[in-house]
């Protein structure tokens, strides 16, 4: 069964800096027609860093739309023409301060395929070195080291409850269980 | 450190039927402002069922912003004040057509919350009974089962890349395994 759903009609609601939404008319598999809203956002990067004494980086953030902090690996969106691994060590020294000797890819995950096309490529890190942390200038993050066998918990029990950050502790944790 | 950001304005952009976007002036930890884009967007459910056999059930999908298919687990928004497990529920049925005797908690993860609000509430079902299954009107996917253990090991090669598929199936693959 074909399933695509093909464009007839695309109108740009808004530009901003982060998002462009737009609103489409489609032509679905049977002929009918529907509206689908559409977020665009950049493709991000999320890497799970852990040091020499087995302990993942991890950041503490006001999230806006949330109205709340959360726990979450060091993570970020990619600028324009970025390569997703220098992404990842960019974000990584830029939020937490640390350049890592080993980048391992761990896939990518599509956030809510359903209305934004946002994919974001995760990372794992080892063999950490201090640099000097230096976040964005609205950015605001307090950084923190944890056992990563405590944070494998604190995602099982479902406190931990960013999804990038659920993915790539859970990947790495049975990749390197193997 | 308090890293709480203070709105003190917004304007609504658009207000569709899935998404409210809307664009924010802020108030910084260091007195500074900043503009946040927030989209607005109904909570989800995901849910890995099982089957006696081990399979999973699984859909594919077609993903209009991403322009292809994603297999995924079952899964959608909540309906207007619905409770996340009548919703799994729901969702389960109509996509799939079966119906579980056990429906596990899983946890829930926030799916970009830099930009957006949703959470989608994961779910592990077991016993399943075949019911019928009926999709939204402009909803076309193709169910399909798959033992779990391929699954996890088309998840950990990144060959699965939905999010909330790549949250549910390894969480229930560790909670399972202890």
């Amino acid at each position: 069964m074909d399933l695509t759903e093909e464009r007839l009609d695309s109108r740009e609601i808004f530009r901003g800096h982060i998002v462009t939404l737009t609103v489409d008319q489609v032509r679905l598999p049977n002929g009918g027609q529907a509206v689908r809203e559409v977020a665009r956002h950049p493709d991000g990067v999320a890497v799970l860093a852990l040091d020499e004494a087995g302990r993942a980086v991890l950041v503490t953030q006001y999230r806006y739309p949330l109205g709340r902090t959360l726990l979450e690996i060091p993570a970020g969106k990619l600028d324009g023409g970025e390569e997703p691994r220098a992404g990842a060590l960019r974000e990584l020294e830029e939020e937490a301060g640390v350049r890592p000797d080993e980048l391992t890819e761990l896939g990518a995950v599509y956030v809510s395929p359903g209305f934004c096309d946002e994919k974001i490529h995760l990372y794992l890190a080892r063999g950490l070195h201090q640099t000097a942390s230096h976040p964005d200038e609205d950015e605001f993050l307090s950084v923190s080291r944890m056992p990563f066998d405590r944070l494998v918990e604190l995602v099982l029990s479902g406190q931990v409850e960013d999804g990038k950050t659920v993915a790539a502790v859970l990947k790495a944790k049975l990749i390197l269980d193997k």
